[in-house]
């Protein structure tokens, strides 16, 4: 929305063209150099942080609509977005505190408590995770501000949306296992030391490097090379590569042991 | 809902005490003796069979509204039950196909296009496994049929159905190396053949026996004990566990591995 008619067309007419109590929001996990970060917006009627998201089109796919508001809020492209949980919860869209006077005032529209905006909203929950120092994010019209932080140093974020990003978390971690989810976060060629410090990143918590490559490579993750890269004098680390048709055969079947 | 009041009162009020836009449908799976079934109903106002489902009152949360429909829809209490995606593809819901005359023959209550009834709707997906054998089913006032289907033998579901046992039979494989999921389905304590036997019938595929306890105890699901069962003369297995333990932290920590 880039325009005043925009906004005020979509707030007193958009349950036409969006499907109503149903939003959807989006954990954007950023990864570079052993740093995990959380991409988050500053909307301007809202006080704080929160996740970005927004509303389906009656015409889209969930997926399609997630992939639109991340682009829409945060300039943000070509992100493989992922469902991890549906929230619902009574009182999660905080409607008893619906102000019309604040309403009016950030968006200079005047609507009542009957508006589409203002009732009980379910929201479907997607994550990604992309390299953060390739994608600098824009805030759109509705948003004062739009920038990573640190994972371990979010503020308090509004909404259930501490949940969230705590859910995805949970499910980016399981997933670490099945998926091939350091695919574009690393070279295609790596050695065991920077996947394990990507691992260790994404996962919080130190692995035991003596163990990690033997676990990784018994699920069918990592392929050895006979091949290695010289980094300096009696140095040169054997290198890897994901096995991603052994994942993608894996996952086609819905199992990862065989 | 037992009386046509009730139903007269849910198809012309129901937006008020309900949802609209949401509902949850359930796919639950039933073991017993390398059986594995999907549990199916048969709506009055549809023609074939579909997953029970229906809709989420406005006190209540996304997981009580699923035991609430399954066990309002089929007699069956306390199951498991676990969100896996949301469906919400346009058109998934068919409302071009709305005949005013037929809602009523079956019905009783007299509709237009505008009922919130009508409208589209995004579905939260359930599954939860069960023994089947300890679950009878009996169809509530809706319903015409609901009953246990093999799952190499399912007739073609209504809607989206069809997509959603798939996608949950591909989180329950894919979640049975992470929760202990087989934890009702076999005795407490059990030896390699059983646990061999449900997994390959939850996995639909033959699985090595040389492998697998090695497999299951290198992900901490299995504990052997210093027990063995006693089954004819030469023939006393091993005996095995589920370490629920390990699983709760592992799973607490979003997280498998070690």
């Amino acid at each position: 929305m880039d325009t005043q008619a925009e906004i005020e067309d979509f707030i007193l007419n958009g349950h036409l063209r969006y499907v109503p109590h149903v939003s959807i929001d989006c954990a954007i996990f950023g990864y570079h150099e052993q740093q995990l970060k959380v991409l988050l917006i500053k909307h301007k009627y809202i006080e704080g942080w929160c996740l970005p998201g927004g509303y389906i089109k009656r015409t889209e796919t969930l997926v399609q609509a997630a992939n639109r508001n991340v682009m829409e809020r945060t300039g943000i492209n070509n992100l493989f977005l992922q469902q991890f949980k549906a929230f619902g919860d009574p009182g999660r869209a905080r409607i008893n505190e619906f102000d019309e006077e604040k309403w009016f005032r950030v968006t200079g529209v005047r609507v009542t408590k009957n508006n589409w905006l203002i009732d009980q909203t379910i929201s479907i929950g997607f994550y990604a995770i992309t390299d953060f120092s390739r994608s600098v994010p824009k805030p759109d019209m509705m948003s004062e501000d739009c920038a990573w932080f640190d994972i371990d140093n979010l503020p308090k974020l509004e909404f259930d949306h501490d949940e969230m990003v705590k859910e995805a978390l949970h499910t980016m971690r399981v997933q670490l296992y099945h998926y091939p989810i350091g695919y574009n976060l690393l070279p295609e060629k790596f050695t065991l030391t920077e996947i394990h410090a990507l691992y260790e990143t994404l996962l919080g918590k130190k692995l035991d490097i003596s163990n990690f490559p033997k676990k990784l490579m018994a699920l069918g993750l990592l392929k050895k090379l006979n091949e290695k890269r010289s980094i300096g004098p009696h140095r040169s680390p054997h290198l890897y590569v994901f096995d991603k048709d052994a994942y993608d055969k894996a996952l086609k079947e819905g199992v990862v042991l065989s």
